[in-house]
């Protein structure tokens, strides 16, 4: 039996859709992020990364550097084993410990990555809760609906962040046990989801909560607990999940919450049970991009302020930016082909790296560049940038807008000064 | 509504069923492997490690930790997003060329786990053909049967490593496609799968192959490819799937297989695409790992000394160990409270960790403390473990065995001697 048609077939729609991915080889500079080496097809070349998930540049800060360092040294490369059978390190204790700090919660349970920790999490949660409804914000990441699917429970699906329509399906649940799954920063769109008001109607029906923060720890409240540190309502949101991998630029997941909530999902889930832990290394890297971060402002302030200067640039230019009131600054397309054909000409004649955002990451028809400013992404990297996408905004005769909605983040920036961060040596 | 008691049942059931897991906080020495620092309730102890999954202590191998080390410097803490977004390393993708000259197939593929490799690749690969029939044993790993369950595809589970009834139920599938999921060492129980058999029903039968491999890669081989390529038919299988947590002595997963398979796997996946990449730095690691241990046999040959040791020891002993082909070492029990309570008199009597091994990991009644020795294991350790062990049986009045089956593996250590290896220093 020929099994690669199969296979061919997958791949085939997918390049005849144009959204066939293709992954930019990058290599990251320490010493000098957010520049990197691409590996082009013609060899290496010099870039600026404008794309990267590591929103406040701590994958490079010296501290988080030299915890892993000495980690490595001290403890190994690897945990060795399954939580349960010799993988609990020192190191991955102190890390919960520090997250539960972190969101005023009992106790932190850590993963091996956010997609696993909302997956298991959710899965497990609604498992063990007879008779549990799931209602879950349409536009959850695809690792909260697998978690809430494999629950195997009844979901309501709400409008996204659409409070009346969440309030329908809340007292449509009736007295049934409820959870109540949503994000604080959705990820594509850059919209924060009104956490106090979800948190009114979850108390008033008995709804249990679930927040995913992961595009939002480190980088909002004042010690980088998220947006519901911010808006003063962490103590009322149940389970807080969030990443290690993105703002405290290492890797793996977490959820945060009561106690005996935590050793109900550590005794479980079958994606925490049975899987290697993360490194004793990692472990140390994350907990001291925590502690930094729990003290200081000059990463969040650097981002805020660059961030700003990028959104004022883009909209000087013209440039068709979805106004969003996070770090996250889409720029639409609208269309498959044409979003890649621009992301391939900033690389190759701009070196300047923004990877398509296509479907299934985003609806088709919203094809867009999603550009991340971190606080290293200085005012000449910013001004190299919007000249770059202007030229490419020409010469492919993409849309443009009307500049006046798009120039309100302009205000946001006013008093913002970069202020320099120290970058790891090699 | 009170949530709460949902959680306090599922876990207070657990207590009642002495199931309730307890974890050893460790505190790895990279200099001092298998020792460690026990932190006990009654303060740090020293130890000694006896169920580590760093099979060959690769983990606290010199070129491991400095190739770690020296990308950390390098390349920063975190990869900085998904595959997809940025976060495709140079390392990474030197990774995946490295596993897949390992098992000599076209191209890898690499999860943040084992766990999610198997969950997300045969679930992907079986939704992928349409109309599949899967067929698994018995006793494979939660994270395939995960796989196989959200692949949603009829599935027929044949008796464990029973080649009869995997060629009825292929027989009974038709002209159907089939995907034969398997391991090759199974972990829990130390036997082996007869592959070169089950290629032969697989090729009869028409049937795609997928050949779990996470507890051989590293160990068996000549360069470490695992059971498949000790017995030459690595080229007969499918797809290899293996770990970077267990030999390898890091963290993370990976398939390898043909270049269209991977392509759409790396297409298709959820638990691939929306997730962070693994750190150049663990990438960096396990390629170190992985190219040492493809040269260098004294890991191997060390570790099957040891392990020869240690089973004789065991059968000297009297001590009711279930006879394997492999390095792994199964000390039946048979009782959960038994179980416990003779791992907890060993770590805090005599400094020796041995998780116990309770249901779900294993069934009901076959409860074990499950040993794996490493090369670094010395005769001196080896002595005190028979010695410790012995004294644990007779005080808890456990059940020992007619010791003529047990002594079989004394013949096994002829002529094998101990090496000695590097450690790195601190």
């Amino acid at each position: 039996m020929d099994y690669d048609q199969y296979f061919s077939v997958a791949v085939d729609a997918l390049r005849r859709e144009r959204r066939y991915r293709t992954f930019a080889e990058i290599e990251r500079k320490a010493d000098r992020f957010p520049r990197a080496t691409w590996h082009s097809p013609g060899g290496p070349r010099d870039i600026v990364v404008w794309c990267s998930n590591d929103y406040l540049g701590m994958g490079c800060h010296p501290v988080v550097i030299e915890a892993m360092r000495e980690s490595v040294s001290k403890r190994g490369a690897g945990a060795g084993g399954t939580r349960n059978i010799s993988g609990n390190s020192h190191e991955i204790v102190q890390l919960e410990r520090e997250l539960a700090d972190l969101h005023g919660k009992d106790a932190g349970l850590v993963f091996t990555s956010g997609y696993i920790s909302n997956e298991t999490g959710i899965s497990t949660i609604v498992k063990l809760i007879p008779d549990c409804v799931v209602i879950s914000d349409e536009l959850n990441h695809n690792s909260m609906i697998e978690g809430v699917r494999r629950g195997g429970r009844q979901k309501a699906i709400f409008r996204h962040n659409d409070l009346a329509h969440l309030e329908e399906l809340l007292q449509a649940a009736g007295d049934r046990p409820k959870l109540l799954v949503f994000e604080s920063v959705y990820s594509m769109d850059g919209d924060i989801a009104p956490i106090a008001a979800i948190c009114d109607l979850a108390e008033r029906y008995g709804a249990m909560t679930y927040l995913d923060e992961v595009h939002a720890v480190g980088m909002y409240g004042p010690r980088g607990g998220g947006v519901a540190e911010r808006d003063g309502v962490m103590h009322r949101v149940d389970v807080i999940e969030g990443t290690l991998g993105k703002a405290f630029g290492v890797v793996g997941g977490y959820l945060t919450g009561k106690r005996v909530v935590m050793d109900a999902v550590r005794s479980y889930a079958p994606g925490f049970i049975f899987t290697t832990a993360l490194p004793p290394a990692v472990a140390a890297a994350a907990t001291a991009s925590i502690r930094h971060l729990k003290n200081s402002q000059a990463e969040r302030d650097g981002q805020r302020a660059q961030v700003a200067k990028v959104k004022a640039a883009l909209a000087a230019a013209g440039l068709p930016q979805m106004e969003t009131p996070t770090h996250i600054i889409p720029l639409m397309v609208g269309d498959a082909k044409a979003c890649k054909a621009a992301s391939d000409v900033l690389l190759a004649e701009h070196g300047i790296y923004i990877q398509p955002i296509n479907y299934p990451t985003v609806p088709r028809g919203t094809e867009r560049l999603r550009i991340t400013a971190t606080p290293h992404h200085d005012d000449k990297l910013i001004a190299q940038l919007a000249e770059a996408l202007n030229d490419v905004w020409s010469r492919l005769d993409l849309p443009r807008v009307n500049t006046t909605v798009a120039e309100r983040p302009l205000r946001a920036m006013a008093g913002a000064a970069p202020i320099p961060l120290p970058i790891a040596g090699g």
